[in-house]
């Protein structure tokens, strides 16, 4: 580890080379890990200290989330637990159209966690954060005894402003819409599994992980009518639109031509026996939208993606079409078909089990 | 356990008597979760199965704040980690005025845990959540391996709204401030002391695990002018009240002889050699208030007491003062002091340790 980065915590390491239970307890140890790490870093917003923030909201609706992230490893191409943490919920944020303002942060750290490798997670925070545009304003810090953590557990919760007159809600979506992809899929799924498995690549894969909210916050501006969004993390392409198919009671008809997946996820994926339709993503989502703005997004998700390692841009992907009456699947009131590369058509069903556990 | 508790279970517990890995994978058996247990038993919140709650605020000022959970063991006498992530939340809410609203509440599940364990956690969260006038939005599940977490941990995030007038923080702490604590000390660390440790007592001591909300309102809803307020959890009562001397850079002093604690929990702290000044509780807080408005108040505090097990009431527990310039303590800035009930007077510091780990 870079020498540097090292002399730059604000802990002393050689007094404390490891989280003790007592930086969780509520004493000296614990109230130095707030104030030396966590407040300089996540800036001093003045109720950090307190029991909770006192916020001003503008005026008009809000979306409130929260997600608790447990990845394995906490260090992966790309990304990191920390930086993923704020992402994951500035992208959840951005699912319903909000504008992501601000963020709590709790930790639960397992005893014996390197505090160098805290150090690493928070300035990872810290730096996301920044990027993302939002304010971390409250937190919470646990400890448990080792061998009953792995290392150190995230939760963020946030809360974004809605400045847009839209429904943004699965129910919404309407047959009719087209519905477009803003990257390629598989990208965080495989490198997590890379990492993991120790696979090599002729060329370095990363995880997509990074904020999506310019790309939404760039439709709405153009006033392009949004009927749904939806990230697609655990479970996928797949899974997310089967939520959105039954929840909107309609039948979702994808061209799998236009789904961008690079060479590199879809040679992993046939050595790992993974389908990167079911893959999880930290870093795209799905658009459902009327068919006559397709063009006018396709330009604004271009010109407002990520900056992460790929060259593959958003599509059209497929469509909505009204739920026919006499459908054989288990889920009658809504289904995902796939018209393939090679000419056929097949269900893109759930998947009963896990492909890949701890992913986010 | 209760056959009857055990068929209300909406998992068929025959074919899932334990949490597996795929409850949170996002396939089919994490929607099952989510759908026959976790929707029926939180309400049909249209916003559970999107990214992110879409809320509609009252015009004003918002709390908001998170909490992690990781107490051990998950069932205590007077609670359990459900009930207590609840309450916790909502009194965090509670201590900057706001009236609770909304909660998140986001499970880390360990691979292995009895599926009926996590029903009774279901069931007092939502019990809790009705008894509290909460409403639970939004919320996430994860999965992570036999042997890399304790059962489950819990977060919880909540957003209140703030219908007072008044900056309720430690900065607003003034000379000639009386403080007032709201019920007794010490039954929530030493219930979990004893059900660790095994200790039997005469009576059945439990935790004074309970909602405050009801108290704070009242007390703004008379139009007291409430400085600052600050719930006794990790630390007890004389954490708190550094934190908040240090903040307000003035010296407290505390008369023992006011402090109410239970002879059980004295007893208790005598055998297991802690102090009651240090020991978590949550359900009772301390209020900073004008003087002149001391009899008014505890009466409120009094009349809107939780209901849990205890005969001992409210308590001017002792007042502030300017802070004088020599003082000896290494934090110069704020001071707390107790005149014993023998007549000594001794500084109360943090610790620098841990009295009683993962208390919540």
């Amino acid at each position: 580890m870079n020498p540097d980065f090292l002399s730059s915590c604000p802990i002393p390491l050689q007094q404390y080379p490891h989280i003790l239970m007592a930086h969780g307890g509520g004493g000296r140890l614990m109230h130095q890990l707030i104030e030396e790490m966590f407040l300089p870093a996540f800036g001093t917003h003045p109720h950090w200290q307190h029991d909770a923030a006192c916020l001003k909201l503008p005026h008009g609706r809000i979306a409130f989330t929260t997600d608790s992230y447990v990845v394995s490893p906490l260090f992966f191409p790309g990304g990191n637990i920390g930086s993923m943490a704020v992402y994951g919920t500035v992208n959840d944020l951005s699912m319903s159209g909000a504008k992501p303002l601000y963020l709590s942060l709790s930790f639960i750290l397992e005893e014996g966690l390197p505090m160098a490798t805290l150090w690493r997670v928070v300035q990872s925070i810290q730096a996301a954060a920044t990027h993302a545009g939002i304010k971390i304003v409250t937190g919470d810090t646990k400890v448990v005894e080792r061998g009953k953590g792995d290392g150190l557990y995230l939760n963020t919760s946030g809360i974004g402003i809605m400045e847009h007159p839209w429904n943004i809600h699965p129910k919404a979506v309407q047959p009719g819409d087209a519905i477009l992809l803003s990257g390629d899929l598989g990208r965080h799924g495989i490198a997590i599994m890379a990492q993991r498995e120790g696979l090599a690549f002729e060329t370095t894969l990363e995880s997509d992980l990074a904020p999506v909210s310019d790309q939404v916050q760039a439709l709405l501006g153009a006033g392009i009518e949004i009927h749904c969004l939806r990230d697609l993390t655990r479970g996928g392409l797949a899974t997310a639109l089967n939520e959105i198919a039954i929840a909107a009671h309609v039948t979702i008809e994808l061209e799998e031509q236009y789904i961008p997946v690079s060479e590199e996820v879809q040679g992993a994926c046939e050595i790992l026996g993974l389908d990167p339709l079911y893959i999880a993503n930290e870093g795209c989502f799905v658009a459902f939208i009327p068919a006559n703005a397709v063009t006018a997004a396709l330009t604004l998700l271009g010109s407002h993606a990520p900056q992460t390692k790929s060259d593959l841009s958003a599509q059209k992907i497929g469509f909505v079409q009204k739920s026919s009456p006499n459908q054989n699947s288990s889920f009658a009131q809504g289904v995902v078909k796939l018209n393939s590369l090679i000419g056929g058509s097949r269900i893109l069903d759930y998947k009963s089990g896990e492909q890949l556990p701890r992913i986010c």
